[in-house]
């Protein structure tokens, strides 16, 4: 039987998510919406917000109700001790902790932007110093809170149930993989020759319109969601009200058209999740590789299948009037799934992708290890990828300064990535097998058979499982990256 | 001297209002962007960012601080006697009153959505009678915590610093001016011949254009606001961050023009505002009547003059190419400054606007002292109007059911809109006589002049004054109706 005590804590729970809801939106419109010089008001505002949250969290009254809190059957039960993990790591650091690191990682941050063009890491070493100092503190109080090892206490934050001891093995696998797939796919990629560019002109209101459309009839609902522009694209909101945004490129339409699609993978997750557990712990999405997975097998699995192209050439036709021969589908599977070793994370392909993330992982476990000190990092970031794709930056803006994570106090959340990728690849190939019709629907731009069989395995399934848990129960394995690297092979190395 | 518990009720009332303007920017969001599935979810937020700011206001430490708080200087004593003044309405009601009041008023408000087309008064009887039961009560009580009669404690809640003993002889005044000055502005207006109407198409593009154009020239900074479109205008958001929304209509650019004018003044007033008691008490805009006045001066008294629709008459011509005799400006006097009996207040002209706030404010008062019953509404409004008006709705749509206010429980709002008007008049002579190329600059265009006397004299003053104490700073004495009747003859009765 639930108590009292947990339907207090239900309430109270749902209070700071509708904090954190209120606190989402405001995020959303500094990004999409928000003149300039609303940025110190809106600072003060989500201060509050977050301030508030944690008072109701960390409240006395918590500790005392989570003591006498009983909950019955599955969800309860999973929502109580989410309940308790979150109260956990909320009370496992002292006010001092939180306040050094939130002024290190801003402090940080600012830095960071200035120097990164100018690829001087001297610059920002000394804040990154102490922004790694104070996450090894983090870690290891948390560590001691929750009984994990102090990176998987980091990694936890990000992606609850799996840990560095899983991701290692896999990475050790596609790393072995990688060695032998990368040469061979440029070597098939080369012999294909390049593809057709697409041409002609793609009015910004065309493109929105088309990104709104395929969205739709892909499975998101336009009453629960919007679709709006922002720097950096991203999916924000709520599970009813979700915000996505993009940013057109009027020269070529795949940037918005495939980041919308993926943004799309992330909204529809949220859209999934159980309505009757709205606003409790166990009622969110599983984590952040849990959310990738949804926006990879999406973008990735479905949008950028043989399949999915055909039917993607065709409204590309019949939009903007593009040439047959650029639209083909073998012509776009060129353009849009391209092989490409690169410096830079965000811009790489499908295959080496994983590579950066790799990289991250290990040197980030061993920062947090007290194994490679920040000033190492710019010689172990470049050896390593030269180990992973063979090729080394040429300054550190190509390197290690690349990225905002860690220069604002976010470590942990890296491997999220490729976990996601590999989660996308492995229920993707699970769902083909119960849906056996998914493919030939995909051809026809109907992503009904998938993302009925997503409903029912990730999404409404909210926080009620860890990652690997879930993963068991939708694909009958923990995460396996033979099916990922299957994945691949299929795509990219048949000749 | 300030001392520490001042500070400590400053920080709180600092948390209060972040969450309050969190709260804007719902409401705004709501109204401007949100999809129709979010409703829910955002009363959830808006319900707990509520919850929290009474539970910060009403916190049993705030007694305690507000017993010991001292504070020096004009503003800090004016600041904390506005904090006691919150505080004692807040913690006035008990909580059952605020809860039966909350459900009372959202029923009757969505009973009166549906049978406002229908003109059903009796169906709503029921529901307002109980409206009005709780708005008693709640007079009675904040009567007896602020020591002033009960229909002055509600008017309080919108506009501090007057009373309805203020109120009745300026009301009075009107009501003979009326009589006199409403059938000769007909028969000079008759004497003039009908208006050319404004011809060619008007594409909402173009009119957004010349909406952000003329606000933005006359003194808004867009780097602080933004101009959005919802059903129902309004000026929301915050002083760091104003959002305007307009309505636009293609065959008529006027409405939407004359609308975001009227809402720029609002914004002008939020962006005046003292800075540096931003998210204070004392810091905030005067009331409703001191804002109403801030968007009618823009609006009815810069805007509509002479001067200006010369300056006006050329955009039009400019940017939509009209005739030049459409928009001569004794055209556009002709179109915008029309007198009108009518039954819809919303739709009124200058001139007969004041008789259905007169109306409105007799009836309300009459319920809340209990001299009317919610019964003998319907006959006492359609005597009342045809006492003021010489016309008699001939049905509750066009009579006592046209406004939400009183169904939504919004006793003692109706007469900030007249006492706004009066007050533009007043504060416009006294500007006139303090700049006296005023003028001249306006019909340029160029609202500069203006707007410094306003930011001086109302703006920056914040709440540091009540309405009848901001009037004798600024103009040498309280609200006095001459100086719009004056206004009225002078652009109305001069033949």
């Amino acid at each position: 039987m639930t108590n009292t005590a947990y339907a207090s804590l239900q309430s109270r729970f749902g209070r700071i998510a509708a904090l954190n809801e209120a606190a989402a939106m405001l995020h959303w419109d500094a990004s999409a919406m928000m003149p300039a010089g609303g940025g110190a008001a809106r600072g003060e505002q989500l201060a509050t917000l977050a301030g508030l949250a944690h008072e109701l969290l960390t409240a006395p009254v918590v500790a005392e109700d989570l003591a006498q809190a009983h909950a019955e059957g599955e969800w309860e039960s999973a929502n109580l001790a989410l309940m308790r993990r979150t109260h956990t790591r909320a009370t496992a650091l002292p006010t001092s902790l939180v306040e050094a690191t939130t002024r290190a990682n801003s402090a940080c941050e600012k830095i960071w932007r200035d120097v990164k063009a100018r690829a001087d890491f001297a610059m920002v070493r000394p804040a990154l110093t102490e922004v790694v100092a104070l996450q090894r503190e983090t870690a290891a109080a948390l560590s001691v809170a929750l009984g994990m090892a102090p990176y998987d206490a980091l990694m936890d934050g990000y992606q609850r149930g799996v840990t560095a001891a899983d991701v290692e093995p896999v990475f050790a696998a596609y790393e072995a993989f990688l060695a032998e797939a990368l040469p061979r796919a440029e070597e098939i990629q080369a012999k294909r020759g390049a593809p057709v560019p697409l041409t002609g002109t793609f009015p910004v209101p065309a493109q929105k319109a088309l990104c709104q459309a395929l969205s739709a009839s892909i499975g998101l609902e336009y009453d629960h969601a919007r679709l709006d522009e922002s720097l950096h694209p991203f999916c924000g909101g709520t599970p009813a009200d979700v915000r996505m945004t993009t940013f057109y490129d009027e020269a070529d339409p795949a940037k918005a058209l495939l980041g919308v699609l993926h943004e799309t993978g992330h909204a529809l997750y949220e859209r999934g999740l159980p309505a009757s557990y709205a606003r409790q712990p166990v009622g969110e999405a599983a984590g952040m590789a849990a959310h990738e997975s949804q926006s990879l097998i999406v973008e990735m699995q479905a949008c950028r299948s043989d399949a999915f192209l055909r039917f993607l050439g065709g409204e590309l036709r019949a939009r903007f009037g593009c040439d047959a021969a650029e639209v083909a589908p073998e012509n776009l599977a060129r353009l849009w799934r391209r092989v490409s070793r690169g410096f830079i994370r965000v811009d790489a392909d499908e295959i080496t992708y994983p590579a950066h993330v790799i990289l991250r992982f290990r040197l980030e476990k061993a920062m947090i290890e007290g194994a490679l000190s920040v000033a190492d990092l710019p010689t172990a970031w470049n050896e390593g990828l030269e180990t992973l794709l063979g090729i080394r930056p040429p300054n550190d803006a190509k390197g290690c300064l690349q990225d905002i994570h860690w220069h604002d106090g976010a470590f942990g959340y890296f491997p999220s990535y490729t976990l996601g990728a590999m989660a996308a690849a492995q229920l993707m190939k699970a769902a083909r097998v119960a849906e056996p019709g998914l493919d030939a629907a995909l051809a026809e731009g109907d992503m009904a058979p998938l993302l009925g069989w997503l409903r029912t395995h990730v999404h409404g399934k909210g926080s009620l499982l860890g990652f690997q848990d879930l993963l068991c129960a939708a694909t009958g394995k923990p995460l396996d990256p033979n099916d990922f690297m299957d994945h691949l092979r299929a795509r990219y190395l048949v000749d």
